[in-house]
C-alpha cells in the first residue's frame, strides 16, 4: 500500500533551513553476532530484576489512564539514596532531578542555560551529543581541543574558558570515546574559570576510580551540574533513564523547561525496579574493568596504540583507514563504533567470549590494518 | 539532612533571562475525591490490559541492558493500524512518528520548522501548551483570537494567516478548552492559506464525529501534521504516547530533531499492548459523551454557561470570580481547571457518580457564584 502523502519530499518541505540536508544521528542498528558499538553493560538483566520489572510495571498500570506524578518524587528518592552511597556523598532529592535518558537532561540544560545567543564550550573529541544538543537548541557549539593523546590539558582548557566565556562547558569524566577520567583538582579549575555552567557528563562514572564531580556541588552550587544515565554501568538502556545531581535550585530551573509529564509511569517503576537491584547490577562493573585491561594489553602487545580508559570501552588504532577497518571487523562479525577519530576506532567491553571474538579478529586484522611503523610484537593472551 | 549546595537561590543561577521569574507549568496534583481536572478518561484500565501491559514489559525486560529501536517501528505499525480503523483513512508506518507525549512531538515540530527566527499562529483561546512549547523553542508566538463564543472564525483565521505569514499554525481540533471542532472544509481554507506547516492537535479526535484531518494528508502532504494522544480517550495518560500522521517526509524530518533513542523498549512495549485493547478501551467513549450531554444539559438547566462541546470536557460560566469559584468546588470535593478564561471554568467528564457529584455541587453554587442576569430554571436531572 502507498502510504498517503508519499508525493512529497523532504526537499518540499519548508523546514529550518540548518536542518537542510542533514542525516540523523546515530549508530547503525545491525543484528551482528557480537555488538560492541554502544557501550551497554553486556550482562542481561537477572530473572529477578526482570520479575521485579514486570511486577512493579504490573502495579503502576492500574492508574495508567491518569497522568504521572509530574516530579517523580519518589524515583528521585531512590536514585538520591543510590547516588549517595555510590558516590560517597550524601545528597537528597532535592539534588536530583530525572528525564528519559542523559540527552533530555543535557536538552534541559541547554534549553535553561544556552539558546539562541549563548554558547557551549566542549573539549574534543568527547561524546558527539553535545554539539548536536547545543545546535538542536540554537546554542553556538565551540570546541577546544584535547592533547594529542586525547587526555584533557586543564590549563588550555581554563584559557578557552577565559578567551571564548562559554555559557556552558562540558566535561565528560570518563571521556568518551577517549576513556580518561579527569581529577577533582582539574574540575575545581575549570569550574573557577567558567562564567556560566559546567555539565560534568559522567555516563561512565561508575567505571572509573576517579572521585565524582558530585563531591563539589556544595562548593559551586550555582554552577556544577553532574549529569549520569542508567543506561552503560547499570545496564538500562532500554530503559531511558538519565538525571542529574546539583543543587536544588538546578532543579527548581529544570521545572521551567521540562515538557510536563516527561517521565511516564511505567519509566517511573521500571527504573525505581532496576535501582533495587543496583548491587547485584552492579557487581558485574568490576569484571568489566578486568575484561578492559585484558583486551587492552592484548591489542598493545599486537602493535595496536591503545588509549588509556577508565571506562568499558577502548579507542584504539593505529589504523590506515578506519572506515575500511570498521567493515572488515563487520565482515568478521564483530560491530565496532567508527566515532570519526582518524585512524581509531571504539570497542565496547562485551562479555568475555564476545572479547574474545574481539581479539581473534583483531590479531588477523593487525597485520594488514595498521599504519607502517605499528610495531607488531607476540601476543601476550 | 540539608541537600548539598542548598545556598544557592534560582536567583544566583546564569538561567536565560526569558525565564526568570517564571513558574513551571502544571495543573495542581492534589488528592481530592472527584478530580476533573486533566481531561483523562476516568475509566481504570482492565485486568486484560494490565496483565497484558505486565507480560509484555516482562518479555522486554529481557533486553533492558539494550538501547530500543530508536525509530519504533513495530509500534509505529500498530498506530498505523489503529489509525487506520479510527479514521477510515489506512495509513502506514511510514506516516507515523511517536514520542513521550504529543507534548514532545510538538517540541520535535517547532524544532524542525519553527524556532528562532519563526513564529507560530494559534487561535485562542486554546491549549496552553502551544505557546509554551513555542516559546521553549524560541519560536515566536501569535494568536489570533476565536469569536466571543469561542467557535472559531474560519475567514477571520485565514486573515490572520496572510497577515502574520506564520511558520506554523496550530489549530486544535476539538479545541481545548471551550470544545469546538472544525470541520474539513475550514481545514482546507487554513491550510491552503498557510505559507508553513499547519499542526491539528486532534488530542480529542477520538471524542469527536467530525472527520479526522488525516484525511486532508495526501492533499497536503508538505504542509499538514495532525498530531494525537493516548492519554486522553485512550486511557494511556499514564503511558505518555504520543504521536503524529503525516506524509512520510514529515516523519522523516523527525528523525533529524529526535533525540536518538527516545522511546523506551517499556514504553514501546506498554504501548503495543494498550493498542491491542483498543476496541475494549474506546467502549467509554460513547458512554462519556452521553454523559457530557447529560452534565451540559442540567449545568444549562440551573442557569450556567455551557459552551458547547465535542470533547470530554465541558467550558462553563458565568462566574462573578472563577479562582473563587474553583476554590468553592475544591472545597465541595470537587476538582475542576481554571484555564485561565475570565467567568469560566473547565470541568473533565468522569464516572457517573463523579458527574452526580460534580452536578450536586453546581446546583448548590449556582446561586451564590454565577454573574447576576444568569436566569436558573428548574433542575431537569
Amino acid at each position: 500500500m502507498n502510504a498517503p502523502g508519499s508525493g512529497a519530499t523532504i526537499a518540499d518541505l519548508p523546514l529550518r533551513e540548518n536542518l537542510r540536508g542533514k542525516s540523523p544521528y546515530g549508530a547503525p542498528q545491525l543484528q551482528v553476532p557480537v555488538q560492541l558499538n554502544t557501550n551497554e553493560n553486556p550482562h542481561p538483566p537477572s530473572a529477578a530484576l526482570i520479575a521485579d520489572v514486570a511486577e512493579s510495571v504490573r502495579q503502576a498500570a492500574a492508574e495508567l489512564h491518569r497522568y504521572p506524578d509530574r516530579d517523580a518524587r519518589a524515583l528521585r528518592q531512590d536514585l538520591a539514596a543510590y547516588v549517595s552511597k555510590q558516590t560517597g556523598i550524601a545528597v537528597t532529592e532535592a539534588n536530583l532531578w530525572a528525564a528519559n535518558g542523559s540527552n533530555e537532561i543535557l536538552q534541559q540544560l541547554l534549553q535553561a542555560f544556552g539558546g539562541p545567543g549563548r554558547t557551549a564550550l566542549g573539549f574534543t573529541p568527547s561524546y558527539s551529543m553535545h554539539p548536536i544538543i547545543s545546535t538542536g537548541t540554537q546554542t553556538l557549539w565551540i570546541e577546544s581541543p584535547r592533547r594529542a593523546d586525547f587526555s584533557l590539558d586543564v590549563d588550555a582548557a581554563v584559557l578557552a574558558i577565559s578567551e571564548h566565556q562559554p555559557d556552558v562547558v562540558f566535561v565528560t569524566s570518563p571521556n568518551n570515546p577517549t576513556g580518561h577520567s579527569i581529577p577533582l583538582a582539574g574540575l575545581r579549575q575549570i569550574v573557577d574559570a567558567a562564567p556560566g555552567i559546567v555539565v560534568v557528563d559522567e555516563a561512565y562514572g561508575e567505571f572509573s576510580a576517579v572521585p565524582s564531580a558530585v563531591g563539589l556541588i556544595d562548593e559551586h552550587p550555582s554552577k556544577l551540574v553532574v549529569s549520569r544515565t542508567m543506561s552503560k554501568a547499570f545496564a538500562f538502556a532500554g530503559g531511558r533513564l538519565g538525571y542529574l545531581v546539583a543543587a536544588p535550585a538546578m532543579v527548581e530551573a529544570m521545572l521551567l523547561v521540562r515538557l510536563p509529564y516527561h517521565l511516564s509511569v511505567v519509566t517511573q517503576a521500571a527504573a525505581r525496579a532496576a535501582l533495587r537491584h543496583a548491587d547485584e547490577t552492579l557487581a558485574s562493573v568490576h569484571h568489566l574493568a578486568a575484561e578492559r585491561d585484558r583486551v587492552a594489553a592484548a591489542l598493545a602487545a599486537w602493535g595496536f596504540d591503545v588509549v588509556p580508559s577508565d571506562a568499558n570501552f577502548i579507542l584504539f588504532g593505529s589504523f590506515r583507514d578506519s572506515a575500511a577497518s570498521w567493515q572488515r571487523y563487520l565482515d568478521h562479525g564483530v560491530l565496532l563504533r567508527d566515532v570519526g577519530i582518524p585512524g581509531h576506532l571504539r570497542a565496547t567491553i562485551g562479555l568475555d567470549a564476545e572479547n574474545d571474538a574481539f581479539l581473534e579478529a583483531s590479531k588477523k586484522l593487525a597485520a594488514s590494518e595498521l599504519v607502517t611503523g605499528s610495531t607488531p610484537r607476540e601476543g601476550t593472551s
